[in-house]
């Protein structure tokens, strides 16, 4: 089966930047948000991307611009499913608000159409069946799509093994590295990993074994990459690492989350409020010395 | 206090590499091993280093191998340890080995020999009364001394805050990152965190949550480095990551024991077997289309 209309639902973070990878990759693109406002910065937001895709490597910024003239903004269900080949789902991570948003596609999208959703760590089989279509839903879940370029396949126990090589290629063409997962797995197997190393740094940290800068100098120089853990969780948001932390049972685990919890109390939320384990724009760990 | 002459213990993988790099670094080196064949093997080994070193980054190899010709290579223990302002101690990672070289060198070394130990897993604390003097024994560890080029500097309780200084900056004459920690932990910082990598990863294979190849292909593209979790399990050698895992009590470690002990009943010990999860020395990852 040939993909050629993409749509996309929610227009926040990651659904904004999948629908502009798929613009730029050639498909019929069409966007779909509950919030009209959404839908306004999303547009915003993949001009400014654009921008900066096009200073860091040589693409052209005009062509990108063109592309998401192409793109179909949208608050009406109906419009934005209308002829699609493929759903990728961005909405809310949240189990209601998911399953209400495939109850209502599941009845309105096309026979044709496959059912992905991008949960980073619900499951797919919590949505398949409300969808109606089992067979053909499975998560098709991005990273950050420019950056790191992984797209994680998995498939729920009812999910059509046929739709596995269909979505392989479907992430090629949009230039990531596709990433089978056998069993559905709550973090799939990157996140996974990742939560282990933050969920580690965090206990290091909050059982005064080592300070922020200790434990970032030590994952940076050893590893030979530009960011450590504190770094890490600074650009996700200290909001979204709270949460986790304070669903993790593990030893050690509570004392991390009593601690980002004092500080999401004083504004400290990472990158995005100025502020978290570093002081942005210009955080310590970018600057010269900082390794030595 | 200046450290001039340094001596090492144990002339295997760790020390060898420690104690080039002091001869590098215009230290005065003794490298001391219980094994006289372990000792032209290091010599031998070294020789090896200043060739890639001199093939990877415009070094001068003939001033490596001038450096090699400077250090005192001895199964004298008297010897090794004349003069020494510091020791650092890379024997084999074993309580018993360690208390002993420890006791012997707490009675032949100096009285201005500072005593530090490489071990990766152990604490400074189970070694410092046996030396005979805990307030000058701090643990000093380095990883691989050429490429991961941190070195963990772990006081025990009993340790001289003074020392702390003094051993930071030590390592940056060594050309490492000098990273404090504050307070005893098995596995320092770093190690404990590549430790929660390793775990993770092998409990999502052992689960069968997915294969050797798409964990690490999801590690390497959504963090772009170019070695996944087993690739590094297979650098560091199967019996090592065997011996930790079997001794790790984590949900699930168990089954990952099993499934390692199973490959080195079969020969396959990583890299240096020529087979592990990849069978050397051109890996699959290694491979250009690894990563599509
Ligand atoms: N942010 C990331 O980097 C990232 C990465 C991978 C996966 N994800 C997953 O993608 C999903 C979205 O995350 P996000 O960070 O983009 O969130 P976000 O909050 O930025 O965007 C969510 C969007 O969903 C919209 N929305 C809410 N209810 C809706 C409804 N009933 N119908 C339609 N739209 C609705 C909101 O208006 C908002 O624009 C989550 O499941 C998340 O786990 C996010
Ligand atoms: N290999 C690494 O990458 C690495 C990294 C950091 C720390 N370490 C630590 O360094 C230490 C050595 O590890 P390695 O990998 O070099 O081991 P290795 O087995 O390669 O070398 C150990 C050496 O100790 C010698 N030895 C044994 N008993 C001795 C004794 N009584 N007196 C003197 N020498 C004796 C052996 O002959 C051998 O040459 C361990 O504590 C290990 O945890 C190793």
């Amino acid at each position: 089966m040939k993909i050629k209309n993409v749509c996309i639902l929610g227009a926040g973070t990651l659904g904004t930047r999948v629908a502009l990878q798929a613009a730029l990759s050639q498909f019929n693109v069409r966007i779909y948000d509950i919030n009209p406002k959404a839908l306004d910065t999303s547009k915003k937001t993949m001009e400014t991307i654009v921008h900066q895709l096009a200073k860091s490597s040589g693409f052209e910024a005009d062509s990108g611009l063109n592309a998401i003239q192409g793109i179909f903004f949208t608050d009406n269900p109906q419009v934005a499913v209308q002829d699609a080949d493929i759903i990728n789902e961005s909405v809310l991570e949240n189990v209601k608000v998911k399953n209400e948003v495939w109850e209502l596609f599941g009845q309105i999208a096309p026979e044709k159409t496959i059912f992905t959703t991008n949960t980073s760590f619900l499951l797919p089989s919590m949505f398949a069946e409300i969808s109606g279509r089992p067979e053909r839903f499975c998560a098709l879940h991005f990273h950050d799509v420019f950056y790191a370029k992984g797209v994680d396949i998995m498939p729920h126990p009812g999910t059509d093994p046929k739709l596995i090589p269909v979505l392989e290629a479907f992430g090629r063409s949009l230039e990531q590295v596709p990433v089978v997962i056998q069993k559905e797995n709550h973090g799939y197997l990157f996140n996974a990993m990742l939560g282990a190393i933050l969920s580690t740094a965090g206990k290091l940290l909050a059982n005064g074994v080592g300070s922020v800068e200790a434990i970032d100098k030590s994952y940076m120089v050893n590893f030979r990459v530009d960011m450590g853990p504190f770094a890490i969780m600074d650009s996700i948001g200290l909001d979204t690492v709270w949460h986790v932390t304070v669903n993790n049972n593990e030893e050690g685990s509570k004392a991390f989350a009593a601690l980002l919890k004092g500080m999401l109390d004083q504004g400290k939320a990472g990158v995005k409020s100025g502020e978290g384990f570093y002081k942005y724009p210009n955080p310590a760990f970018r600057q010269p010395g900082f390794l030595s």
